[in-house]
C-alpha cells in the first residue's frame, strides 16, 4: 500500500524573510515498504533559524539545501509500518525528518535517527527542546565556551528564545548572574518571573542600553550571543577582561547580507576561536620567552631589521610613519 | 647639578594621524639627585602602533595618557649618574621610559625597569625588537593563542612590521606554511627572500585578495591579525573549521573611528576569547548532556515553553516567525 507525502520542497533561496516562491508544497507517493524500510510519520516539527542559513548559498558548517530538495528540518515522528529490524511501529524518533509529513528510514538514513525512550514525566516533546538541539547546545555552550563561574555575570540575547531561555537558567544553576535581553515585555516578564532571570530587558525600549548597564554593575564575564549586530555591539561594550563570548548564533543578519558582519558569520560557521591578544598579561614569562627568542637568534633563525629615525624631534613624524607603511620592520627614534 | 630633559607632552588627542598640535616639545629641569634616585639618558625610543591607542581616550587595557603629561614609549636608557642602591652609572635599562631624552629612576617607578645584560652577540636595540615587546608578542601571540602545528597554514598581516615579520619566523621554526602580507613589493621581496616566509602578497596589488588564495591552497588555520579591516575581512573568508585568530592589532582602525570594528576591538582591548560554536562538533556527548538535562528537568530547575503552530502548511510562516520575534520559547509545528 502506498502513502502520500506532502512535502515543502526548496524552489527559491530567499532574499531576506521566506517568500511564498521560496518553498513550495508537494506531493510525494511512497511505495509499499521493501524489506529493510520503515515508514515514519512526523508528529512535529521544529522550527529554528538556521533553517534560514540553511536555504542559503553561502559558506556554512553544513551543505545548503539543494533547490529542488525536501526543505531540512528537525522532528519527532513515530513509526507506523516497518519492515526495518531496529524499527517497529509505535517507536518515536528524532532527527533531520526534513520538512515534510511522511519519511521512509532505510539502511542509508538509519543511524540519523535516535530512537525517543519513554519518560512518562516528560513530555514528549522535550526531545525537540530541554533535551534535543535547544538544551543540547545551551548545555555545551555554556558550560564548555562560556566556562560559567559563580558570581560571575551572564548575559544571553534571544533570551526567550529555545536555546536563550535555558541558556539562562543553567547560568542561575551555576550561581551567575544572569541578564537576559528579548524583544517584547511578555517575553521579559516570562524569563524574569518565571524563569528567574536576574533581570530581563527589552531591546526596544528606548533607554536598554542603559537598563543593560545598570543590571550588569560589574561588567559583562560571559556573552551567550545568538543575536549579532546592534545588541552584540552593546554587549561587547560592557565585557570584562578575559571575558568569553559563545557565538551560537547572529540571527539579525541572516535576513540581509551585513558586510560588518561576515567576519563573526565566518567565526560562528567555521568554529573559530578568537583571542584578544595584550603582551602584559604574560609578564610573569617573559624571561622563559627572552632566552628561547636569544637562542634562535643567535642559532641565525631569526633575523631581522630596522627603520632608524634620528632625533627626539622627530617623535610624532615617526609615529605617523607605521600607519602610513613608512617603516619596514621595527622603527627606532636614535637619540 | 640639575639636567635639561626635552619632553613630548600630550596636548590634544589625535583625530586620525597625529597632528602638530597633539604633541608639544618642551624642556623640564632635573633637580640635583637625591638619595635613592637614579639619573637615565634614553638611547633609543621604540615606536610602536599602541601609541596611537595611548593617546585616545577610549576603552583600553591601560590608562590612556593624560592630557599634560609626557607621551608613553617605551625605550632604551643608560644611567649616566645614580645615588640608587640597585643602578650604577653605566647599566642599560629597558622599559616604558616615555617619550623623552631624561628621566629619575626613582623608588616608585624602579620596579618597572629591567637592567640589560650585556650579551656581545647581540645588538642592544634586540631588546626593543627580537628580545623586546615586539619578539614577546610573537612569542606568546603565535605559541600560546595559534598553536601552530607543523603543516598547517599561517597568514600574518603588518608581515613586515616589528611584530609581524617574528611571527613569520616562528611559524616556519614551528614548520608551518607561511603567508605574509604587506604594503610593498620590497616589503614583500625581504620577508620571502630574508625571512623564508613561503609565499608574500602585497595588499595594494588589485589581484591580491586571488594571490591570497593561490598562496593558502589548503585555507587557513592561523590568523596572527594585526591590521583588521578589509584585510581581516579576506584572511577570514578563508579561514578552516577549529581555526585560531590571534588578534593582536587593528591597526587599519587606529586612525578612524569604524563602527563595524568596536566589537573586535573590544575583544582586542578585553583579551577576551570568542569562540563559534556549532552543535553538531558535540555529538559525541549528546548522551550525557541529555541525562543532565533531564534530571534538571525533572527537579523543576529547567522550564520551558512552547510556541505551537499547527498544520505543515504553516511551515513557510512559522520559518519566518523566528524573525519577527513572533514566538516565545520552542516553536514547534503539530501536525
Amino acid at each position: 500500500m502506498s502513502t502520500i507525502s506532502r512535502q515543502w520542497k526548496l524552489t527559491a533561496r530567499p532574499a531576506g524573510l521566506v517568500s511564498p516562491n521560496d518553498l513550495q508544497l508537494s506531493e510525494s507517493t511512497i511505495p509499499a515498504l521493501e524489506d529493510g524500510q520503515a515508514l515514519a510519520r512526523v508528529s512535529y516539527l521544529s522550527i529554528d533559524p538556521t533553517m534560514l542559513i540553511w536555504m542559503a548559498d553561502i559558506p556554512q558548517y553544513m551543505p545548503c539545501v539543494s533547490l529542488g530538495d525536501v526543505m531540512r528540518a528537525f522532528g519527532l515522528a513515530e513509526i507506523i509500518d516497518s519492515r526495518h529490524l531496529s524499527f517497529k511501529p509505535g517507536d518515536k524518533v528524532t532527527g533531520l525528518t526534513g520538512l515534510q509529513d511522511h519519511f521512509v528510514i532505510d539502511s542509508k538514513n538509519g543511524a540519523a535517527f535516535q530512537k525517543i525512550p519513554a519518560i512518562p514525566q516528560l513530555p514528549y516533546t522535550d526531545f525537540l527542546g530541554v533535551l534535543g538541539i535547544n538544551g543540547l547546545t545551551a548545555y555545551f555552550g555554556l558550560l564548555d565556551i562560556g566556562k560559567p563561574k559563580a558570581g560571575e555575570t551572564l548575559v544571553v540575547s534571544a533570551a526567550a528564545g529555545a536555546t536563550g531561555s535555558i541558556v539562562g537558567q543553567l547560568g542561575k544553576i551555576h550561581g551567575c548572574h544572569v541578564v537576559g535581553i528579548a524583544g517584547t515585555d511578555e517575553k521579559c516578564h516570562w524569563i524574569k518571573q518565571e524563569l528567574r532571570f536576574d533581570a530581563a530587558i527589552n531591546y526596544k525600549h528606548p533607554e536598554w542600553k542603559q537598563q543593560l548597564k545598570a543590571a550588569t554593575p560589574k561588567g559583562i564575564d560571559i556573552n551567550f550571543e545568538n543575536v549579532g549586530g546592534e545588541i552584540m555591539e552593546a554587549v561587547m561594550s560592557r565585557m570584562n577582561v578575559y571575558g568569553r563570548v559563545v557565538l551560537c548564533g547572529l540571527i539579525s543578519g541572516y535576513t540581509r547580507h551585513d558586510p560588518a558582519l561576515s567576519s563573526f558569520s565566518r567565526v560562528l560557521m567555521q568554529s573559530l576561536t578568537v583571542q584578544g591578544f595584550i603582551i602584559i598579561n604574560y609578564v610573569s614569562r617573559f624571561r622563559e620567552a627572552a632566552q628561547q627568542l636569544g637562542m634562535w637568534k643567535l642559532a641565525g633563525k631569526l633575523k631581522d631589521c630596522h627603520t632608524i629615525v634620528n632625533g627626539l624631534e622627530k617623535a610624532p613624524e615617526a609615529i605617523n610613519m607605521l600607519f602610513k607603511g613608512d617603516n619596514t620592520g621595527k622603527l627606532l627614534i636614535q637619540l
